[in-house]
């Protein structure tokens, strides 16, 4: 029988799995348990069993992403030279952006993944210390669009289907010369 | 009568506006002819009497963008040295990107209108078009990934909420200082 399926890994991570490659066919809106049930050829009470509702599988795919914000913030806060902070900050931010890359192409710009992740408060301090990191204090309107400036064409840039096919190290690295170029002419 | 609402500048732009200003709130997908037709006050005929669809709406917002990018791509086209291509490229994606901020940021990422741009020829092919202008001849994966760097981050940060209250021509100045700033170690 088909539930054979859930012996590969963790039942968790197979819907975790199952549901990531859904939501990247049908948006979070159009995909239901229901329908990661079938993928998987399970009962939906087996889905239910590890995830009561899209809510919970979308916290459990972005907690970790938010705890490496978290670490990477951590890491960057503890150097005192402006300078050196923005280099930690950019290369960590390279190194998120490549790892995460399928999730950003899913998630970034679905409304319902937004919503959740304005509400999570953790998500959104550590966003804004990301922010403050790399503007530094007292900044200008230029140096605060030049910090979204670099996150959106990172997190963008590692998100597009066009680099899909380009190994990690090699994305990376091109990331990491693009965003160290910029940081020499950063406000 | 609520009907009058539709005198205000021409029918067709009243239900652009009313359509467009709905998409923000509930998303495309979220937004239907009737709806539209409620908040003009007007019976959903009326719309329909401009639009047939959703997709004729898209179309009718979209279809200026698609025809400024083209106008920018053939005036670039024209100049002969690849470094001022690409100076006049950045300053007219600057320009593009501001003027039409507000419609990036109720696009950008929605599914439908993702579809419905990439099934748009004229769309695809001066898209292409801005890219090859920004890479030059037989970029590497650096300079392909440095362009796509530039384009995400200054329309993504254009559409970003957190600059809604700065006024144009501000927000037009710090995006070109920063996008001129990164040409400068364009690889």
């Amino acid at each position: 029988m088909t539930r054979a399926v859930l012996s590969r890994g963790s039942a968790r991570e197979r819907v975790l799995e199952a549901a990531i490659g859904l939501f990247a066919e049908f948006g979070v809106d159009g995909t239901s348990l229901q329908m990661i049930a079938n993928r998987l050829g399970v009962k939906k009470a087996s889905v239910y069993y590890q995830f009561h509702s899209k809510e919970d599988i979308i916290d459990a795919v972005i907690r970790p992403v938010i705890e490496d914000i978290a670490r990477l913030v951590t890491i960057a806060e503890a150097i005192p030279s402006v300078e050196a902070r923005r280099d930690v900050t950019v290369s960590g931010m390279v190194e998120l952006a490549v790892r995460n890359r399928r999730l950003s192409a899913v998630f970034c710009g679905d409304r319902a993944v937004e919503a959740h992740l304005r509400s999570d408060s953790a998500f959104v301090e550590n966003a804004d210390k990301m922010d403050a990191l790399m503007n530094g204090p007292n900044p200008d309107l230029t140096t605060r669009v030049a910090t979204s400036f670099l996150a959106s064409g990172l997190f963008w840039t590692a998100a597009d289907p066009k680099y899909s096919e380009v190994p990690d190290t090699e994305l990376r690295r091109a990331l990491l010369d693009t965003a160290q170029g910029f940081l020499r002419h950063f406000p």
